[in-house]
């Protein structure tokens, strides 16, 4: 078998590049999860996730699953069947979560926006104020829409729901936002916040997190929809004290505990402008090459993925598999409309400069393979000569050890 | 912070011990799970677990998920609220599938057996010739019931249910069995057969194993229990081409390829005869020690774990802590209506003579430290001995190299 | 091919076990050993061990080699060709010593001494006292002979030096010694100590050390050995900044900083008192079995090893034998005079009683295997009694996580 | 402390990238290394590194050290004090080993060339021609000199030799070359041959190869140079049965097994291939750039390194800083007498054109920021175009999972 000489350039938006010392820390034996030492390991990851979420008052769950567990986490323990709710729909991770609703007996009342736009504020206050029954339990939002890079405002969804006066909870998926874009549960109100282990979080996919409001843990009694492996209530009756209702995922909580001090030692917003600093380079590497982004304008710009065009009459996914192929560099597909059409880089996780320079310069391989028209060089040049004036270690001057 | 030296020894029944193989092959970077090569990764998985489950027409389920996972993707895609089925209920975890049943809405009749006995074929076989208008829709058993060591007959059960003659589906948990005990999901003729990873798979917990007979997909559309994580149709429209509906937990898969290849090169039958002969060996300690098992009769032994109870008078879980807290071992605990009263040692996974005499002379350690009146060694003693009688490396002549 | 389930028994007298942390803290990317950040790895590895050696004064030198090359590097770099040096020779260490001694072109004077027995100090007084001219430019001392388990006095040997009036060097091989036994570089004036990472500090093999005193370095002008790789002089240049003078072993240098770190964690006179308890638990089992130590009293006994004597008639390579291929048990082997005679259990490293025990029921069984006539379980009582006497947990109230 | 977020770009010319599954192949729990099962793994290997040196007659050693200690055994096992070599240098790797070959007391003919040129087989033959007396006993050849970036031909030297019917013996410092660049040990008559592992081996710095004729075997009874650590001698009583004469560095050896099936699974061939290649595109950044190589024509061309000359005024060790400490790339440093006149980039190893192009855009940034006058992009847009049309994997279309 042909091996494949040095390493994969991993760009798709999610799972993300490990950091070594995360990959290190998940090589561990197995242990009793019931022994009195287990807690030391698993009550500081509840803590550590609720700075990443940002909340006080919240409640953490982490289960052994993937972000679509969190979503129908959140989902079954708040609701019954019937319940009605409100979704904006703008891609394929929006549709997922509303097609699950949807599957779960929910009463779906979707806002259908263009793709490459995301949740308008304006029509979801409208919706609320037009709900005077109050019949829609929840807003259901998807934070950072991974198909599209679209991201949309949360805080200004909080802000419309209150002008609304409508108790409608806010359910927000931030599956490939958390950790990687600002995101504050508490200060924006969310009720239940859903994430994954795989994206900003630098962990293999293995873990979905919810974080939950006391409003929204409160109303569980009326969820009727079934639910036994995600039901909150089992966890809360072991998380307290350090356990879980059946065995976890040793690893996973291993890497977890590495990634939270990872994000500590680069400091949270050092991660964040991080992700930012990337995001803009990508973006003018894509202007320079005379391309467009999926988002329609900066206000949907999304810090953690790109999607892009490919110019008429060249198929996207040709590029993409060209970059495969020909340059071990793994880019995002275009998934359901516009499959064909774009393709996706992803920057978020453990990225720095280089990667990304190496991965732009693979995507300029690959269009020019695939008769795009653009001049060599210019895209990473652009990126470069951002990155040059927007320096990510401003603490270069002393270079530390890994 | 105090530092324990050398090995914890690792015996509660699951996690087990990881071969250091596996445990290498995990430390993988992440990939693009929807890449062309990944399907290399993936199809051969399907297949592997196929044989251990020793089936042809089955289809397995591979979920990030737990056992617990499993059960609930069991009940999920096959019944709709209100349907009857019938269940054995003798320890912990068959309580906890009842359980999970009921919450779930299902209409459960239960048979409650002894702790210490197992499902009773001919009890099983006259409820269902009693349920005239077979409105029992499946038959859940336990296969080896993990909190009193005790294994039911699967094949007993399945001639049971000929023998009345009755359509009842057949479920089986044998989260603690596959991989260890025998197990014929075709021969048996089982419709649902539910295990983890982290038992005799010798992984770390995280992934959740359904096998399914073409009878029991069949079913499915009837099927109105609400589910989207565990739903078994958009794991087949991805599974069948080596992909999955959601980002799957690579390590686990990679760490499964692995484990899969260890049980080959050991030969399953002599994996299978191992866990008989260390059981063995641990049951002629307990008989040297005068104590005796949860199990009421040989009949009920389980060959990957004995729940042991305590004299009178001795709190088993003081042995427990004095096992976990003097000598790092870790000793399984009394769980539920047994909780004080028996300690369990798990003897499953990747497992040797010498690792199991060091857990039973740690055992002996701290029953004596517990004012347990045994003779110092005779356990291991009696272990020891039958151990030279059976050897488990019949190759040994020719050791090979890791 | 046949594969061996479970843990492989360690119990050669090094390589010795590895902690986990340790194994994964050196699975780390290749990095620039000229890199600015590289001295914050490296400088406090010289601390550390000048704190394993107690020394103040004394310089190390780290070395990617065995102990052998330790050996070479501390009598080339300080001796000239025909020096006359003393040795004490009594095991195939203190033999090998010698013999690189004598081929290097040293005049070496050889006292031979009983196997069984090591140094004695007496013997060496008067050596020197009788050295009026004071030829002897260096007093060479195994520390711990590996061959036999035996413990030489250096301490005593000092004292010796002393009182003789004497100016010789004083040579120490604590390859198997430091980390585990009692060592003290400073307070008894050793000159040059040499160790290796595969022992007591709990490493693969492949690094050397080298403790050498201020008196010793100011010698190496007039040492004409011929050396290139092992000069100190290319070190010194480059050492004090944290950098070698050709590419170091990386992985090893970051198991180097765990390493100590584990030592420390457990507490240093912690880890010599785990010696002793484990080597005394070792000694009541081969008591209980009715065997001899190779090493001739008390005096002699080693904490890290113990070569104990087949019974006449019995073939001690077949007891080895019979433990590796049918239990997966390593024993050492008899070496050179000794070969055939005796079988060594290692017990050094990272290691607790368990493991320890499972060892010696091992060894039970093998001995029973080959007809010696033993109690069986007799030896782990033995031990077992001991170490529930001599807890090494004494912190055992509040164990701590891995 | 700051976190360095992304990976590390290594572009030193050694210690290189590891593959991922090197990495985890040498994560391995220590093991007997006189057990009847170690041949198993390390037979094979001097097998292995015999088909790298593409020799069927010459012995291949494996020592516990780095690069350097081959240079030292080569020289101490076939040499006396006093004997005559010819060496040539022309950077700092030959300068090392001459001046080893100086400090061992040999008696040295030094033909200084150009930095920047290499051997002269002209040169070498004409001195041959007037040693009439044949009192030069090895001619001594750095193949590639890692400093200056500068292949010399060793082919040509070996028929310079016989050509003046000279019976010295050639002996090749290939350390940065061997498993990068062609290596023919028995077609050019070489008689030793000293390579490392930490370069085209793709592991860690810490085993040192030396292979030898039966020509240069022959006279080791005459090499009067002391060593013990590295005498052939003690090896050749091992190493037939799979052992050595003191504890190998296991990791080193698992990772040494996987490394050579690395090779074999990329093909020789093609990893010579994609070195060249790899080269050609720097090379062609370099002159985009309007730099200069070290190396003073194509003749000397090393496909593993380039030295690239700084411009006028500006200090190489700046752009070398710059590039570390903002964009976290470690490029090599001028040695000796080019210090701060070059800046090295290394492109060996398990490398691809992606991670180079990274590392290119990395270098342009630094130019930039030092305020060298390039064209932005213009270096990785040569590289890129070099590598659209030469592509590295001609077996695209069939891409395989690692």
């Amino acid at each position: 078998m042909a091996r494949r000489p040095g390493r994969n350039f991993l760009f798709v938006p999610g799972p993300t590049n490990l950091p070594d010392r995360v990959l290190r820390s998940m090589a561990v034996s197995m242990e009793d999860h019931r022994s009195p030492a287990f807690p030391q390991l698993t009550l500081p990851l509840f803590e550590g996730m609720k700075k990443v979420f940002k909340t006080k008052d919240g409640t953490v769950f982490i289960f052994p699953s993937s972000g679509t567990g969190g979503w129908e986490a959140a989902l079954t323990n708040t609701l019954a069947p019937g319940d009605k709710v409100l979704t904006a729909r703008f891609g394929q991770f929006s549709h997922l979560w509303t097609d699950m609703a949807q599957r779960l007996g929910l009463d779906v009342e979707i806002q259908e926006e263009e793709w490459g736009t995301g949740a308008h504020e304006e029509k979801i206050e409208e919706a609320l104020r037009a709900d005077k029954a109050h019949e829609i339990k929840a807003v259901m939002v998807v934070h950072n829409e991974t198909a599209t890079g679209v991201t949309s405002n949360i805080g200004a969804i909080r802000k419309a729901i209150d002008a609304a006066g409508h108790p409608a909870l806010l359910f927000v998926d931030s599956v490939s936002g958390l950790g990687s874009i600002d995101f504050r549960f508490d200060e924006w109100g969310v009720d239940c916040a859903v994430s994954g282990s795989q994206k900003g979080l630098m962990l293999p996919a293995g873990l979905g997190f919810v974080c939950v409001s006391p409003k929204a843990l409160n109303v569980r009694k009326n969820a009727k929809l079934n639910k036994v492996y995600f039901d909150f209530d089992d966890h809360l009756k072991q998380n307290p004290a350090g356990y879980f209702p059946y065995t976890p995922a040793l690893p996973l909580l291993y890497g977890l505990k590495e990634a939270l001090a990872c994000l500590e030692d680069e400091g949270f917003d050092n991660v964040l402008r991080r992700h930012h600093v990337l995001a803009e380079g990508t973006r003018a590497a894509v202007k320079a090459w005379g391309l467009k982004l999926c988002a329609k304008s900066p206000r949907w710009h999304s810090d953690t993925v790109s999607a892009i065009l490919a110019p008429e009459g060249v198929d996207a996914a040709k590029i993409i598999s060209t970059a495969y192929n020909r340059y071990n560099l793994a880019l995002g597909a275009g998934l359901s409309k516009v499959a064909g059409k774009v393709f996706r880089i992803g920057h978020l996780g453990d990225l720095n400069e280089l990667m990304l320079l190496g991965a732009i310069a693979g995507t300029e391989m690959a269009l020019l393979d695939n008769g795009v028209k653009i001049e060599a060089g210019s895209g990473v040049a652009a990126a470069a000569q951002y990155f040059r004036q927007n320096p990510i270690e401003a603490q270069a001057a002393t270079p530390k050890a890994a």
